[in-house]
């Protein structure tokens, strides 16, 4: 069996059990988010208060968090929340947004490595970058310019076998590992760096992946492949015209997106 | 008159008034929220800090308030602006989201249906289940599979007598009862699960039409059977280009909703 | 060169420069402000915690603030982030969304307009009337009828005489001046008015200009006409299905936009 097609039953695991996934997210792209995990057939459920997120992480089958807009407030749930997930044995996904950008970030960042186990982290190159302990000089949410020269591979390999956890670096060919399997996704498309939400998205659906199965390397891969093919044909019907049906259209592929169409047009190479 | 065409009466109604609808609402579908309110032809306004949420009440037409993403900041303004709903005499609408997930939700629920007196409440099964102080096991913010066995025209009816207000209960046949009257709307499509946020356009809905006209039984009847028409247009166009154009589709019929439309696509019965 | 031709240019600069744009938002529309950027070929970050707010604005080449769904805290982050701009000479953006509704809002403005250097202030004629310190009576967040028998052009250029900077005024024509060069801009569509989340989007566009080039005025007039032109094409190729395929095909035409479409399609006049 190719990964493809490995990734491919994943796909089919998440809808056959439509597992629960718990985010705790920003506020720009929670509603395609949503979207995104209904699209690939999961539950999303959206909660951030402290005085409910570990409770509703405990009836959810994985946690996704996301930097994105940080506030203290939601940085204490996150923590509770991750410490509910892990002391239940429930699979955890974080988006470090902006990891380098604020001591705010930081500082969470800081705290919910430490204090929480995580099953994978999934960012971009500057943001794993940072959370590695490497240098990073972040522009933005975007990857800066000096990040760009660093190679994805080498920081996911000694981002993953730093943190103890499953790594995914989104870029042009997306990177997986879990500090010893290196697998490299050569889908998607450079005009869903023109969607806001593309990542948290991506995170979100490796969430609905890791919530079907045990095994997170698979769910990642699965999870960022989604994206990469969802983007390739979301070009094809509609990125001539223009961001606003190409965003649309990402959502319409989700939707479709199972086992045939991954092991079909899955282009993923192990190392 | 048949009851479609009275509830087509009500759409009329609501295009010649736009009324201003003041939502405190969640941060999920809060935009899509915005938009089915303008596409009905009435004016949302969203505010939830407890600093205004009272004096934008007053000035409005109608509350909605929706527990999704709840926060004890926000229950404390709904309460506040419940209030001065009734003390003016302006019609309140709730959507108890996720009600019986957590002790947030259910502690804000019960304080919500003891200190504010409602005009209609929405929900799925689950929710008006655990409302009505039913046994309720509810996943997430879906319908559970207890739930599902339940006959929502008996639920709906006990909520209504008990909470004293009108309670619409959508799922694959929607219900709207005072406690005496049981209307029974057969529009929709299944499809509306599988995009977040049609709950709550939904309850948003039923409160553009509960500001523009005194009966809230009919209110809640053309809010409710708006969606469900809606929901077969947007379908009928682009179900199946995948859950991204179908959600936008549904604004596009929302937008064109009115009188004659709801006289012939509403099937409503009355029991 | 007319003003259409210099506002054509002002779009270059946007898409050649890319500047990192730091909005501090409501949360209705901050998915589509975030995407509207991105359209413009600018890079939007959202951040409103004061504990990252004004850093966030110190690496980014503009400041927009928006006071819809406005909260205390959200209001503290603004001044600090506004103070920060000011110090570093970064400009300013600020849409007063429901200036006159609420004594929260007011008082926010004042402290805002008291305490930073505004560089461009954009309204409709209620929001830019009351913040001038006219008499305002407004309905919700949209235009009151009182208000709409002043004229936009006297209220533009009071407000930007008394808070001496760049003012736009959005409506049915658009007027933008620094006090004493007036622009109208002719474009648009009335059917902006039933999407949520069209002049936030104008303010961001703003922003992004302002971003790019030292001359708010100009930056002003490229900005707000460009959502008049999204407006236009966005009518032509989708307004009769509806307010959501519309409203998608406002960020399609805004992914489009540049110099050569804005000196073909800008109707720009000076006064």
């Amino acid at each position: 069996m190719t990964l493809a097609q490995k990734a491919g039953d994943v796909l089919a695991r998440v809808r056959a059990q439509c597992p629960l996934i718990h985010n705790i997210t920003n506020y720009v792209t929670v509603n395609d988010v949503a979207n995104a995990v209904l699209a690939l057939g999961a539950s999303p459920i959206m909660a951030d208060d402290i005085a409910e997120a570990a409770d509703i992480t405990a009836m959810s089958a994985a946690l996704v968090m996301n930097m994105g807009t940080l506030h203290e407030r939601t940085v204490a749930s996150m923590l509770d929340a991750g410490k509910r997930a892990n002391a239940m044995g429930l699979p955890v996904v974080l988006d470090p947004v902006g990891a380098g950008v604020s001591k705010l970030r930081n500082g969470a960042l800081e705290r919910l490595l430490r204090e929480v186990r995580l099953t994978v982290l999934r960012g971009n190159l500057s943001e794993i970058s940072f959370a590695a302990g490497l240098q990073a000089a972040a522009k933005g949410v975007d990857v800066s310019e000096a990040d760009a020269s660093k190679d994805p591979e080498a920081v996911a390999v000694a981002a993953a076998q730093r943190i103890h956890c499953v790594v995914a670096i989104t870029g042009a060919v997306d990177v997986v590992t879990d500090g010893e399997r290196v697998a490299r996704i050569h889908n998607g498309h450079r005009m869903l760096s023109r969607v806001t939400g593309t990542g948290c998205m991506t995170s979100a659906l490796v969430g609905a992946c890791v919530g079907a199965v045990k095994d997170p390397f698979l769910a990642a891969v699965a999870g960022v492949a989604s994206m990469g093919i969802a983007g390739e044909l979301a070009f094809e019907r509609a990125g001539a015209q223009g961001t606003g049906s190409f965003h649309m259209a990402i959502l319409d592929a989700l939707s479709h997106m199972d086992g045939p169409l991954m092991a079909q047009r899955g282009k993923i190479d192990e190392a």
